[in-house]
């Protein structure tokens, strides 16, 4: 049973159990040396179940889904808490406090945590110093940000001895999606009803831009100026569906987002992030791309694109033992040690002592 | 001058005149972070000249070359030994100690230091007491090994759940070489002098695929069973001429170099160099690919193949403030913070009083 932990494994309570929180609690049950000891949901659907109904599995697991994250955290004391709640920093920020609180670790899919320091500096400061209060150590990751447009980035700059400019295209299909994201994304709508969203926030695309770009500039020992953002509908030529939404000919496929980081006046990073559903319905490919203008120059392709859910779910489960080992504090990908998939059994060679 | 140095420059004693430390001088004048105090080499033509005589820059840089590394090492003190004498533990394990002994960090070009743990263990414990008992650090690394078809992979993993299978494949041109590289790899014989050299240990090859290979399973927690590892001749049906060598038609062009590392009795990664002088008047397209079988799969080129001398220099270089940071000890690229290019002044930010 999940809930009954061996000395030498891991103990993780998973905090929000949505898309994102369903498929980490998959992956965590197939690796032996983790182990999910506490499950947290406020919707109140879940309560009470156990975890394994909650998730469909059609097994119980021995841990019971609460919203009680005080009696939770007292009771199961785990060495990390995985937090999959909300992308945003403001929300996240008293759930990765209470973990801390608890001498908990934390890692956090939540986008803006991958570098908050840029939108969030104070809450930013106040998180690094509880974390070092309580010798824990506060990571955000994910495929992006967390990887492909920021932390791929950074370490293919390490063979370069000058870099002039870089350039960094996900493209990416979003047929598998549900109706939240498509709906934050305009999908279906009409162009003017996408210009409207973007004025009233609420077609949001992707978040993530300014943390990739300041984790980049920061860790490459740049000051960036500013960064301008821009969201653009795809108008769609052809007819597009998915279980959730239609698009007409005319209406929006998708979200075109596009965001430059300005260092010394000049623009220095120029992320491009096009999502929509069934690209593949006008030919464009999908695939991650690379390009830093430097010495030497780099050109990196990545066809189809790292697949999105299970690639951030992976993520933040291999850098369990990183952030278990790191020094305390809010740590981000680009100041821990290098990323990597865990394979083997590494519960014994984790330290639970952190350095300094 | 590059003799003297600010405080807050990092000051580097550059060992090794030869090519690779020839364009490690020149990248590191370009540099305002990082200054040269001194220059070793023990050919007898560059000694007591200028530095800037030596590498042929038409200028005098104020540190005069010598082949007394214990006065230099004395009468300089550096942070950061750069060591590129030869490819071989058994050849740079003497400079690293003498290095390490007087206080310095040792950043290493030696294919072998990139991963010495797997042919070297005993040197390997040793490097790594002295080093923490002066309390300084060692690294081995380069474009490949120490990036390309290891630090780049284990990165990739990152982001997957499974890894089944690793292909890793770098096709280059080895045009741009020297008579001493060509010959090395065969380039121009006959396949029969080609398999005699294989036999005879004058053909070498690459130097790298058991540090490549061994480095990304200690990584992702594997337990290597054994390395397979061949050199097939590439034998040319053109003509193919450099300044230092012509292949005629059915003679060597260059050297297929294979190796395949087991895990659990099954080939787990297999690692592909091949060389050769002018690959394009085959049709061979030269560049850096890596496929990855897992979950997600991952499929990864870059095109052309990240160029090799200047990205080993850039390398070695960008690594400095890292090592400099980095705990006492003989470090891996696996080991230490994500590699990035250096790009600001970041004398300021790099502490000299090392964690643990």
């Amino acid at each position: 049973l999940e809930g009954i932990a061996s000395p030498e494994e891991i103990t993780i309570v998973l905090w929000g159990l949505g898309a994102m929180g369903s498929e980490l609690a998959k992956l965590i049950m197939e690796k032996k040396w983790i182990r999910i000891v506490g499950a947290l949901e406020k919707r109140p659907e879940h309560l009470g179940k156990d975890l394994g109904e909650a998730l469909g599995l059609g097994k119980n697991l021995g841990v019971v889904v609460s919203n009680d994250p005080e009696t939770v955290l007292r009771d199961t004391r785990p060495d990390v808490v995985l937090i999959a709640t909300s992308s945003f920093v403001d929300r996240v920020y008293p759930q990765i406090t209470q973990a801390m609180e608890h001498g908990a670790n934390v890692i956090t899919t939540a986008e803006e945590m991958v570098y908050p320091w840029t939108k969030w500096p104070d809450v930013s400061t106040k998180i690094d110093r509880i974390a070092k209060e309580h010798k824990v150590t506060v990571l955000g990751t994910g495929v992006n940000p967390g990887f492909v447009l920021d932390t791929l980035v950074i370490v293919l700059t390490a063979v370069c001895a000058e870099v002039y400019e870089i350039t960094a295209v996900r493209i990416n299909d979003l047929s598998p999606y549900g109706p939240s994201v498509l709906r934050s994304q305009g999908v279906g709508i009409s162009p003017s009803a996408f210009e409207e969203g973007v004025r009233q926030g609420t077609i949001v695309g992707h978040v993530g831009f300014t943390e990739s770009i300041s984790m980049i500039c920061a860790r490459l020992g740049l000051k960036l100026d500013r960064i301008e953002e821009s969201r653009e509908p795809i108008i769609s030529k052809t007819h597009r569906e998915t279980p959730y939404v239609k698009v007409s000919p005319g209406n929006v496929a998708g979200c075109k987002q596009i965001a430059r980081g300005y260092v010394n006046g000049k623009p220095f990073i120029t992320l491009e992030h096009p999502q929509q559903v069934h690209p593949e319905s006008e030919n464009v490919k999908t695939g991650d791309f690379i390009s830093i203008n430097g010495r030497p120059s780099i050109n990196l392709s990545i066809e189809p694109e790292i697949a999105g859910g299970i690639a951030t779910a992976a993520i933040a489960v291999n850098m369990i033992p990183t952030v278990v080992n790191a020094s305390p504090g809010l740590a981000t990908m680009a100041s821990l040690p290098i990323p990597a998939a865990v394979l083997g059994d590494i519960s014994r060679t984790v330290s639970r002592t952190k350095p300094l």
